[in-house]
């Protein structure tokens, strides 16, 4: 563990003392979003010290030009970018006509805490400015689940001691940057800075991609909870506007400015309509009032907990870490809109760029299809299926043809924006985890009819990549997948990845099985989608050539398979004997010393025994387990759920619950030291996993759901609910057995330790 | 081939008629430089139309901020550059009021000329300017071998219709850039502009790296040959000076300025001294006029060609071809100076950045010793030498320790400069180039001296690192050599490259070698040595562990050695059942796409064979040459000439004769398409090699010349001259014989195809 300075609470992430230090870490931590924008925990007020500034809005990005030290044939010529948006949270606060700033500040009693169980930012302290005025702040900041274009802060001074003359100054400001920006470009156009009366509206527009966005604000003012109808003076300026408010307030007697501020984006309205949406929320937000809004957020979000909490009694860390990673998963996606996705980092910061990696398929699917409607998992699928063409585009321009499709590694729209050759076009795994997403939401919603609408043709690019991919070898009379990226990405360019050869033979095969399935049940969706592809019988053959002869890296010694050939040339030296200082090897080592170690990065055969749990015995996992687990040095954050899952498989729960620490704390405890550029995102969903598939040991098998459930010893009972095909299951595990509860829905037969039930 | 614009002739460059497009090409083609500096044959007169500016200056580097997409740990934070110095050749030429721009006006009797057997680069032209006058011009250049400081331009203006009035304004300028700067950084301070009656001085110094460059001219200009005493007027900027002349000259009468210009170098003179410095060059210069410049610069070249000429009857193609390379490598590298070194595009272009790759070793060392002095291939292995420590930091960067070194992939200064992981951490064989360029300059001089005095230090370090690179693998029960990039370029992070494992394997058994023969010949050293590197017979043990169970890769199937692990498992189509839509395919395919077939850029296993030749039968030669071959695409400049002796040494001249004109005519006729980047200069050595040592088949064995002569048929008869142990031989190849006349130095026996001949 690195840091320790978040107090543990059940549904509170709690900084208490003023630390500059920290102020980057928590403003990853305290970030506050609703599915369609998001802030970092900056504050409302000038900082002049260390800070990473940053506000993003869903689907709204900017096509950076490349940059690279040397050129590679294929490499995508832009790298869309989450993008840092206008600055709609600023409040300039003047205390007798000095500029409250913490960096200048005597700061105590400084406390922070994201409310996740009512979905708010509070911060609050008290300052002794450089002219001796002593001040006590409150600020409390929303992010409307409902009302998603708005947000709202309620920014309140007290004076500590003797009178004060105070000026508020909220404001819009367009004239913001990336941390990340490859060649220093304006990301941003502004068209107009117009002030009406009290409101204010910058109008911006992405150049290139052509998103317009209207930044808006308005606010009130208060003496002691008492509104002063006092009409601002605005200022206008190239890229900024601003409201001043002036207030003298006596002795211990307290002046809030409630700003109502947010985007509204070209996504969601014509352009030219955008000022008059803008109008209406605020219409709508300022007729609703602060107070009206804080609780029908705290509403909205105990809609929410109710279906997606798991409670954990007896151990608060634990209890703290899962809330934290379900209140951000909820806070970047609501699956209302099937155009957007799960970035890495959510709207936390701007690192990996691109919006969509397959951690969506292998991480997020399961958390969402549980807890929300199966709507919103099969947006999740729609995406990859309304980006088909693009896929089938991106292998083109790799060489690929007759509508082979690669999806990117990571992309915005549909296009590759991700340029490192060895990931680029080597970590082609990802198609099959793709493919995977489509096999696991049937299994798990019995929903048979994506594949003919939708996922057949998703399946077939992909066969049909694979296929093609795959190369025969005369030597080994099989067929090889050669210079790919594993999971594991401290290899590179290896030849028969047992993973991906794994899920390309599987691939394969489930397309097939699915053609065949929609030719006997859908035949018009099938002739439809033949005629569309152009698909023979023919080529089903090929395929199928490929997939039964596929080759296996395999040990003889070990009994194992390989992760890759030559896996074993290696000195196998486990990391219990690796000396401390050399890690995590990503800092301490240089890449080819990484490269030729047996280090592994995150789960990669093992990611496969994972997906495809029911290929193997039990036996088989444990020895593959056993060999692969000691090599593994966990440096993704997307590693640890996977291993929870399987040591509580195999009934290590000690080990099982160490890994589902460090997944579920891995933000809040910062084990990677990086916590400063933002939250890992999509791992959080795999701590979701750890508990429910790993503790709870939920699978689903011939449409029934069964579990086998184990308790961490540290914890007394841990309670679920689930959303499984109608039925809302709450499911609740003590010492003494598992109980459930339908909360809704029909009743169902599940398995308990392999023993059916009824639950009703 | 691609171009065919250059005229064929014997002993000079010559292109006819003016292309526009052909500007950039012919700029790299006819650049001229004398070791100490170099200049791309830009135009002195103003020209709008597309050009590619470039002086350059040995040893002046700028270490520019490395640029990548992804960090990975252990990459160079700079990255060292050949710098664009400040224009020395500029002259403004007015014509009646216009400024003379070939892109703007009728050009007619374009013509350029690289006489390479007097050393100069003439153009000249008719233009109609837009004011309708009509002038015909001749402009020669000369960058003087002895005077190395110092360039010449005479630039000589017709009346060809009425009079004219002409204002020559020749100009120092140092508002240059570079066109492969990663941030747009100025490389250059301009401490002083000065302009002094008729001479001028700009005085700069590069960021960073403070090399002062004192840039200098002074002009004369005559009226039909008659010096004119007029004084010009100077005018000083913040980044140049320009000096006007004006003359009005009848029609049919002729003015030209003659410029006196180059530069001085902090390298060679104490900073403060550098204006005094250029003065004294003016002086000496101008005392001795253009006209003697001129003859001595051609009794300069004379004295180079007498040595290093290779005279070929019978095909003009051929003659040019051989003489334009060894007339650009002398023109690169004089071996003068120590501290400098052969960068793969010399004086010609900025790409590369670095002045120093493996390619010396490889490739240049056979030419500068048989045509030169020996001091000038010691003074390329003390470059080394003189860079150990850096070598040996340059590894421990990179996690390995107690000495081993690994030389920079690409340096100016010993420290690397590359940044690409595959390339920079992995391209480990250089390492294997330098040990053997050791051995093989001891094997040509017989030079016995250099070992004891500086190489083994080097020696050793190589051999640490190669000790420690290996590892064990317990499956193979041998030493393996993990994660590396063989000369091969398409290939990247392979295990077991049979190049690189030979080499390692050979670089520690000569160090060894050479321990055992300093031990017994120069106690006194051997004391020195081991007592610096702390070496012990423990370690030396430890070493040939190593050395005497390598692992090598090898095909039962096919009889020969595998490139490296897994090359079986590729689709082995060889180039000629690969479609030509496909070629280059560095230029028509994706990188992964490369990566996974089987082609081969530049020869690699036959590489080892080449330097390892006496350690194979002609069998096993032909064996690998007839595999490998026919999967190579020789896309790399370096590639055909080893090829080419190869050929010869197999008795299959037709194939040996194309590689040859490839490698010779490379730029001439554009092969890779980059011509205008710049020349290939360190290749030019390796044609060199294929005649003398492919052709000519000249080998030293047991310190004795052989020879086993064949004359490609398109040849009537060739010859050359080397120098071997003191004694300077021509050899002359005909059908009916090969002669040789001793032209100095003892008498020497030599044989020919295995039979002893004295040479006297």
């Amino acid at each position: 563990m690195n840091q320790e300075y978040i107090i543990s609470d059940p549904w509170s992430i709690i900084e208490e003392g003023f630390d500059a230090e920290l102020v980057k870490s928590s403003e990853s931590l305290f970030s506050i979003g609703n599915g369609a924008m998001g802030q970092r925990a900056n504050f409302e007020e000038d900082y002049s010290g260390p800070t990473f500034q940053g506000s993003y809005i869903g689907g709204v990005y900017y096509p950076d030009k490349t940059r690279v030290g040397w050129w590679k044939n294929g490499y995508p010529e832009y790298f869309a970018k989450v993008l840092n948006a206008p600055n709609w949270i600023g409040i300039r606060v003047t205390i007798n006509g000095e500029m409250l700033d913490l960096n200048h500040c005597e700061v105590t009693q400084f406390r922070r805490e994201l409310n996740m169980k009512e979905g708010y930012y509070k911060r609050s302290f008290e300052a002794t400015l450089q002219n001796g005025a002593k001040i006590a702040v409150e600020s409390t900041r929303i992010l409307h689940l409902e009302h998603d274009e708005l947000g709202v802060i309620n920014y309140t001074i007290k004076a500590l001691q003797k009178d004060l003359e105070i000026e508020f100054c909220p404001y819009l400001d367009a004239g913001i940057t990336n941390e990340d920006s490859n060649w220093d470009d304006q990301f941003w156009e502004i068209l107009n800075v117009t002030a009406e009366e009290d409101r204010a509206f910058v109008h911006t527009r992405t150049m290139k991609t052509h998103f317009d966005v209207c930044t808006y604000m308005q606010s009130q003012l208060f003496v002691n909870g008492e509104s002063l109808e006092t009409m601002p003076k605005m200022e206008t300026k190239e890229k900024n506007v601003r409201a001043r408010y002036s207030v003298n307030i006596k002795e211990g007697a307290s002046a809030s400015l409630v700003k109502y501020a947010g985007y509204v984006v070209s996504l969601n309205h014509e352009p030219e309509a955008l000022m008059d949406a803008a109008r209406q929320v605020l219409d709508k937000g300022i007729a609703l009032g602060y107070e009206a809004l804080k609780t029908s957020q705290a509403d909205a979000w105990e809609r929410v907990w109710d279906m997606a909490d798991i409670a954990i009694e007896g151990d608060v860390k634990a209890q703290q870490g899962i809330r934290f990673n379900i209140f951000q998963l909820n806070q970047t996606y609501s699956g209302k809109d099937a155009r957007l996705n799960i970035g890495p980092k959510g709207f936390t910061g701007e690192k990996y760029g691109g919006s969509t990696y397959w951690d969506t398929e292998a991480y997020c699917i399961p958390f969402y299809m549980a807890t929300k409607d199966q709507q919103v998992a099969r947006n999740l699928l729609k995406y990859r299926f309304d980006q088909l063409d693009k896929a089938i585009e991106n292998a083109e321009k790799l060489g690929f043809s007759n509508g082979a499709a690669l999806y990117p590694m990571v992309t915005m729209n549909g296009e590759e924006c991700h340029n490192e050759w060895e990931i680029t076009f080597e970590e082609i795994h990802r198609n099959g985890a793709i493919a995977f997403a489509i096999f696991n939401y049937e299994r798990y919603t019995g929903d048979t009819s994506y594949v003919p609408e939708m996922g057949l043709e998703v399946l077939i690019g992909i066969a049909r990549f694979w296929h093609q991919r795959a190369s025969f070898s005369t030597a080994k009379d099989q067929y090889v997948i050669l210079g790919v990226t594993g999971p594991n990405e401290y290899e590179n360019n290896v030849n028969n990845n047992w993973y991906t050869n794994y899920t390309a033979k599987w691939c394969i095969e489930y397309a097939t099985k699915m053609l065949e399935r929609v030719q006997n049940d859908h035949a018009s969706d099938y002739e439809r989608i033949t005629a569309k592809t152009k698909l023979t019988s023919e080529e089903i053959e090929q395929w199928s050539k490929v997939a039964s002869n596929m080759y296996f890296p395999f040990s003889d010694a070990h009994n194992v398979y390989l992760q890759q050939d030559g896996f074993l040339d290696k000195e196998l030296v486990t990391v219990a004997d690796l000396g401390k200082e050399n890690r995590p090897i990503n800092q301490k080592w240089s890449w080819d010393r990484i490269l030729r170690s047996p280090y592994i990065k995150q789960a990669d055969t093992l990611q496969g025994f994972y997906f495809f749990e029911d290929h193997f015995t039990k036996e088989e996992l444990e020895r593959h387990f056993d060999f692969y687990e000691p090599f593994t040095v966990h440096e993704s954050s997307l590693s640890p759920c996977v291993h929870s899952i399987q040591a509580a498989m195999l009934g290590r729960m000690e080990q099982a619950y160490t890994f589902y620490l460090r997944t579920s704390r891995l933000d809040l405890d910062d084990y990677n030291k990086e916590v400063e550029e933002g939250l890992h995102i999509t791992s959080m969903a795999g701590t979701w996993m750890s508990i429910v598939e790993g503790f709870g040991g939920m699978r689903v098998k011939d449409g029934m759901l069964h579990f086998s459930p184990q308790i961490p010893e540290q914890w007394t009972n841990y309670s679920f609910k689930i959303n499984f095909r109608g039925s809302i299951v709450k499911v609740m595990i003590e010492r003494e057995g598992t109980r459930f509860h339908l909360e809704s829905g029909p009743a169902m037969d599940v398995y308990v330790n392999s023993e059916r039930t009824t639950v009703n």
